[in-house]
C-alpha cells in the first residue's frame, strides 16, 4: 500500500471554494489561504447563527497503545461514509503540532484513504494558528520579564513565575533553563523553561473561547505568577490582554479544508490532551453544527481522558452535548490489555481479546453513564483474525451495544458504510445527557467522582503541595471550575502499566494548577511531559522538498 | 492629522485580485491569503522570466536619527507618484518584524498617506514568513542539541555552538541563558541565547536565494558549530537541510499587497541591516522587475550601511544593479549632523544645515563612485523653514545633483510628483556600474576598501580574535565572499557620536563571523544588538482589538 503522503498527492483535490459551496458558503463568506484552505471569519458564523443545529457524534477510544488506535482515521472515514450515504456531514478535528511531526510520528491528519487535505500544509504551518499562539504566549513572557526588569511595579516574585515560554518543536534542551543572565542590562536572572506550544494555556483559551470578546476576557484572567504576597498576577494586570487578543484575532477563525473524498472538514485548535482538555475548538464545532446535519468530532487519547474532558469541560462552553459516542477499539490493543507482549500482538489470541475486553467494557459503561448512546467501531488491521473479531463482537453485543467493523484506512468512506448506517439509527434515539459532576461541588469531590466513577479507582490522595494549592484556589474563589485531569493515557489509573480494567487502586494528585483563562483546574497525576524530546533519528531526516516544491518523507 | 492606522482603516482597499490584474497576473497565478494579500508562487515567476526587466531605483538615506528619516514612506510615495504619472511601477519592501512593532516603534509599513495595506496584517503575522523562519531556525537548534544528546556523532564541542535560537520579539531576558539543565534526560548543559528572528542567518538565506534549489543548498552550507578539532559543522551534516527547506517552501514566495493608492507592492523578507544585509528578497525584487517597468526598493539604514550592502552583496545575486539612487534626507537630521542638540531640532538653524550637509555630500559621492546617477529627496517636516530648504537645495545643486522636496506623508503620491518627474529623466541616463571590490580580493583588502573609500576612515585594525578568525576563514576556503559590515547606523565611523563626515578615524574589526549559507562574512565593529529589549512602556500597552476584530493603537 502507498504511504499517506503518496495517497494524498495522488488525490485530485477540489478548490476550497467548491467545498465551501457544499455547506452554503460563497466566496465572500470565507478567507482563502492558498487554493485549498480557508478561514471562516466570525461574521460569517453570525449569519448562520439561527440555523438548526446538527447532530453531534463524539469519536473516542479505549486506552490506546503508544501507536494510537486510529481515532482520527475513523473520524474522517466515518464522515466520508455519511457523505456517500448522501448526508450533510462535516468533520471537526484538531490541528497537528509540528514538533511531533518533525520528531517521531510524522503527519497527523488521519491516515491511508481516510485523510484530510492538503496534508502537507495541515501538518506544517497550516494557516499559522499555532505560530500565532507561540507568539502570543511568548509576548506575555517578554512583557512579564520586562516588568520585572523595569522596576517590578507588580511586585512579582521571580521565583514564582508560572508562565513558561513555548515553541512548537520537540526540544528537550529547553525544558529547564536559566534566563536573564549577563548583567543588569539583560533582565532579571531566574529559572525558566519552554513547553511545546500545544501545552500553552493560550491554546486551551483559544479552543474554549466563544467569541473574540470572550477570548480577550479569558486572556486577561490568565495567572502568570505570584507576587511577594503570594497573590496571583494576571495578564490583565500586565496591561496586555488587548494586544495579545489582537495577535490571536485570525487564529480564532476556524479553518476549512476537505477529506480525500471531498467532505468538508474544520481543523482548528489542538490543545494537549494531558495538560489541557484535548479537543478541537468550540467555535469550529459550533460552526460545523450550524452548517451541516451531522458533525463527527474526536477528543484526545481514551474515553477516560479526552472523552471525559470533552463531556465535562468542552460541552459546557459549546452549549451542546453529543447525540452519540463511537468508541474505537483495535484487536491488537485489546490483546495488549489482555496481557499479550507487544511483540506478540500480530499472533491470534482469542482468549486475550476476551480478557482485554474489560477495558472496552468499562469505557462503554462510562459513556452510557452520561446518558449517551454508544457504538463500538473496530478499526481493522491486517493481522486481525475472524475468531478474534467474532469474540469481540459477541462480547460487545452481550451488552446490547452495537458494533461495526471498519476498514477506512484501506477503503476510505466505503470502509465505514456499515458504521454510518448503524450510527444513523442510533442518532434517532433521544440521548439523555447528564454531567458527571456539578461545577458547584468542592474540588476534591469533583476529582473523587472522576476517579471512582470513571477510572474505577478506590481513593484519591492529595500531596501536601496539592492541599496547599487547594486552599489557595478556595481563597481566590476559583472552586467552581471544572477539573482537567492530567494523567497517563495508557491506563485507567495513574500507573501506565495497569492495563485492562484495574480496580481498588489509589490515585495521588501531586499538584493542582489553576488555569483561570482556560477556565479549569489541572489535577496533575504523575509526571506529565509538556516538552517532548527528539528520538535518535528524528522523522525530519527523511523529509525533503524537491526543486519544484513537492514534499516527500512526511508520513 | 490622523494616525497611520486611522488613515489605513479609512482607505477603501481593493481586492488583491484586482491589484494582481494590473501586473498581468490572473486568479490562478497567485495564492490568496485572505482578500487583500497573496503569495506569488515560483511557477508564476517562471512564466514571466523572459519579460524585459524594468528599471531599478534604490532608495537610501543619510545617516539617520533614531526616529529614521522616512525612507519607506518616500519609497511608497514615490511609487504612487509614478502611478499617477501613468507608469507601470511596483514597490519592493522589507517585512516588518513584530518585536519592534510591539515594543517601540509601532508599525513599519510606511506612514501617513504613503503606506502599504493592509497595514495591520503586514505589521502582525502577515503571511507567516517570519514565523516559518523562526521555526526553521529553532528546528536546526533542536536537531543540533539532540545530536549532542544522542551520543554526539559529529563530535560537536558544546562550548563552540554558533547557532542561536530566535523569537520575533523584543526579549532581553533571553539574550544570555543556559539550557540543557535538569539532569541527563534533559539534554547537554551549555550556554546559549536568543536573537530576534530577523537576525537569523535563515532570514538572510531566504532573502538571497534565487530558487528553492539554491535555498536548500545555502541551508546545507550554514555553519552551526565547531567540532572538537575546531572544524566547522554544517546543517548539511546534521542531515536536515531538506526538512528545513521544506519548512520554508512557502515563505520563499514573494507577498503581493498594495499601497494606499493601489500601486502593487511586494513585501518580502526583512533581514537586520546590522548583522545582515538589510534588503528585501532577491526573488521579490526580481519578480517586480519582470512585472513592471519601474521598481522602487530600499535598503536599511544609511547609504553607508544598507546602501553599500545592497550594491556589494544583493546585486551580485540579483544579477541587476540600480539605474538610479534616491538619497533621502531630512532637514532635522542634517541639523543634528550640524551639531544641534536633539531638543533644538525644530528651531530654524540654516548654518547647521550647511555644516550637516557634509554627511549628505559624502553619501552622494559614495553612490556616484559606483557609477550611479543620484537624486536627493527631502522628506519634508512641518518645522522645516524655507531658508533651510533653500540652503540645502543650493548646496546639493552645487554638486550638479538634482534635489526634490517631497511631502508624501501628508499628500501621498501627489507629494512625490516632482521627485518622480525628475527621476524619470535620470532613468534615461545610462548608468555605468562598477563594484567597490572584487570578490577575489583578500578579506582585509575588501574591508579596507569599504572603510577608506565609503566611510572615509583612515585605517582598519583587527582584534586578535578577528585575526584568528581570518586565518580560519582562509583555511576553510571562504575568502571569496563579500563582506557584510555590522556597525552603528548613526555614523560613518564605528562611533555613533561622530556625526556629519568624520575623517582620519580608525576602525576596529572585533570579530569576523562566516555566514556561509547567506554567503557573506560579517565584520563586527563595536557592539551589535541582535536581541532588542522592551521599553518601560511597550507600544503593546496601547494596542487593542474590538469585539468585531478592528485593531487600534498600532501606529
Amino acid at each position: 500500500m502507498k504511504s499517506d503522503i503518496e495517497i494524498a498527492q495522488a488525490t485530485t483535490i477540489q478548490p476550497i471554494t467548491s467545498i465551501a459551496e457544499k455547506i452554503g458558503l460563497n466566496f465572500d463568506d470565507i478567507e482563502l489561504y492558498g487554493k485549498y484552505k480557508a478561514k471562516i471569519p466570525l461574521e460569517t458564523l453570525e449569519k448562520f447563527e439561527k440555523n438548526q443545529e446538527g447532530k453531534l457524534v463524539l469519536v473516542t477510544s479505549i486506552n490506546p497503545t503508544p501507536a494510537g488506535e486510529g481515532k482520527s482515521t475513523v473520524t474522517v472515514g466515518l464522515a466520508d461514509a455519511f457523505s456517500r450515504l448522501g448526508e450533510s456531514v462535516m468533520v471537526a478535528l484538531r490541528e497537528p503540532s509540528l514538533g511531533p511531526v518533525m520528531g517521531v510520528k510524522g503527519g497527523a491528519a488521519g491516515g491511508g484513504y481516510a485523510q484530510v487535505l492538503p496534508m502537507e500544509d495541515i501538518n506544517l504551518h497550516f494557516t499559522g494558528d499555532i505560530h500565532a499562539i507561540t507568539t502570543a504566549n511568548n509576548a506575555i513572557a517578554a512583557f512579564l520579564d520586562n516588568s520585572l526588569h523595569q522596576g517590578n511595579p507588580l511586585n512579582i516574585d521571580p521565583r514564582r513565575v508560572i508562565w513558561k515560554r513555548v515553541l512548537d518543536l520537540n526540544d528537550r534542551a529547553l525544558r529547564h533553563i536559566t534566563i536573564g543572565l549577563g548583567g543588569p542590562l539583560n533582565g532579571v536572572p531566574r529559572e525558566d523553561g519552554f513547553d511545546i506550544t500545544v501545552a500553552s494555556e493560550i491554546m486551551a483559551v483559544l479552543c474554549l473561547a466563544t467569541s473574540l470578546e470572550d477570548l480577550k476576557y479569558r486572556i486577561s484572567k490568565i495567572v502568570v505568577a505570584q507576587n511577594y504576597d503570594r497573590k496571583p498576577v494576571t495578564v490583565g494586570e500586565l496591561g496586555v490582554a488587548g494586544s495579545i487578543a489582537m495577535l490571536l484575532k485570525d487564529a480564532l477563525k476556524p479553518n476549512l479544508v476537505q477529506t480525500i473524498e471531498g467532505t468538508p472538514a474544520l481543523i482548528h485548535g489542538g490543545p494537549f490532551a494531558n495538560i489541557a482538555h484535548g479537543c478541537n475548538s468550540v467555535l469550529a464545532t459550533k460552526t460545523a453544527l450550524q452548517l451541516s446535519d451531522i458533525v463527527i468530532t474526536e477528543a484526545g487519547f481514551g474515553a477516560d481522558l479526552g472523552g471525559e474532558k470533552f463531556l465535562d469541560i468542552k460541552t459546557r462552553q459549546l452549549g451542546k452535548t453529543p447525540d452519540a459516542v463511537v468508541i474505537v477499539a483495535t484487536i491488537r490493543a485489546l490483546k495488549m490489555h489482555g496481557g499479550v507482549d507487544k511483540k506478540e500482538l500480530t499472533k491470534e489470541n482469542v482468549e486475550a481479546v476476551k480478557i482485554g475486553f474489560a477495558n472496552l467494557k468499562r469505557h462503554i459503561e462510562n459513556m452510557q453513564s452520561y446518558g449517551l448512546p454508544v457504538i463500538v467501531a473496530i478499526n481493522q488491521f491486517a493481522a486481525d483474525t475472524e475468531a478474534e473479531i467474532e469474540m469481540l463482537s459477541a462480547l460487545t453485543e452481550s451488552l446490547s451495544v452495537p458494533i461495526s467493523l471498519t476498514q477506512v484506512f484501506e477503503k476510505g468512506g466505503e470502509g465505514g458504510l456499515d458504521l454510518a448506517r448503524q450510527l444513523k439509527k442510533l442518532l434517532q434515539e433521544k440521548s439523555n445527557f447528564s454531567y458527571l459532576y456539578a461545577l458547584e461541588s468542592p474540588i476534591s469531590e469533583k476529582i473523587n467522582k472522576i476517579v471512582t466513577e470513571i477510572y474505577g479507582g478506590y481513593k484519591v490522595n492529595f500531596s501536601a503541595k496539592a492541599k496547599r494549592q487547594m486552599r489557595e484556589i478556595e481563597e481566590n474563589g476559583w472552586t467552581n471550575l471544572p477539573i482537567c485531569m492530567a494523567k497517563t493515557q495508557y491506563s485507567f489509573s495513574d500507573n501506565p502499566n495497569l492495563l485492562a480494567a484495574p480496580e481498588g487502586f489509589e490515585i495521588t494528585v501531586r499538584e493542582l494548577i489553576p488555569k483561570i483563562g482556560a477556565g479549569f483546574i489541572v489535577a496533575l497525576l504523575g509526571d506529565i511531559m509538556t516538552m517532548p524530546g527528539l528520538p535518535k533519528r528524528p522523522a525530519a531526516l527523511n523529509m525533503d522538498v524537491s526543486n519544484d516544491g513537492k514534499i516527500s518523507g512526511l508520513f
